[in-house]
């Protein structure tokens, strides 16, 4: 990718895109929760070839037409999350700040098939909550706070 | 301005910003109607710093604070126009069609000090029509029709 397809991209994703870090829900996780990493750019499915040709850029992630016109190109997972960042945050503006933190929380995470302990969970989730806060989430499902009431009434916290 | 400031910009101007012709009625003007060539920004009114260094970047237009939250930083004339979108148009990808019609539009338009006659006017009223297309714009008020009927009730497309 050249550094003017960077640089777009970054100014693209400024003015329309959306990079996320949450806390989700695992039933069947032995510290119940789990962070999910994603980047979206929203388009009109008219305009689909557009997000074609993005993924033909960024490389990972999905494509998916929604039902009300509008089309998603979302990246998930920290590696190819935490590449893309790194492509594009020398050139971010807007989003410069929850780029670093986001690069910042998935540098901290665990190396693929290696462990959360429910230390560095909770630790990350904190920092979540940070960045929830840079991007004004107002719908937000779960906080540290809850991930913390969950380890203790599951006597994960305990050293 | 930098060649990545400039895609930037593009990237910026694609996701969240405006290219906008339209059909002005002026009941002042011999011939009834102006034509307004514009480039809008958003931006939460938070984030207005951005909208000021667009503008060192871009030089022309003013910035304006709205009542609801969101500031709008409009560049308006063919010549300032003019001047950015031949900045930025081979960075751009989503609006470029709507870039390269309005360049056009704004290079066959009367030089400053000029004055249209009614013959050109109602040919650039119906590229303005086209570039509407374009735009997809829903609350289009005047029209090339409407011109020229304008034209036709003044006797000015006479020989």
């Amino acid at each position: 990718m050249t550094s003017g397809q960077k640089a777009y991209i970054a100014g693209f994703l400024d003015g329309d895109g959306c990079v996320m870090l949450q806390l989700i829900r695992r039933h069947d996780y032995v510290l119940g929760y789990q962070i999910r990493a994603s980047i979206v750019f929203y388009q009109k499915t008219e305009y689909k070839d557009f997000l074609i040709w993005l993924k033909s850029k960024l490389k990972d992630g999905y494509i998916r037409e929604r039902n009300d016109g509008i089309s998603e190109y979302t990246i998930v997972g920290f590696s190819p999350v935490g590449r893309v960042l790194s492509l594009l945050v020398s050139h971010l503006r807007l989003k410069k700040k929850q780029a670093k933190l986001a690069l910042k929380i998935i540098n901290k995470a665990p190396k693929e098939g290696k462990k959360y302990t429910p230390k560095l969970l909770l630790k990350l989730a904190k920092e979540i909550d940070r960045f929830a806060q840079l991007n004004y989430s107002k719908k937000r499902k779960h906080t540290s706070i809850e991930v913390e009431e969950y380890f203790k009434s599951h006597d994960l916290l305990s050293p």
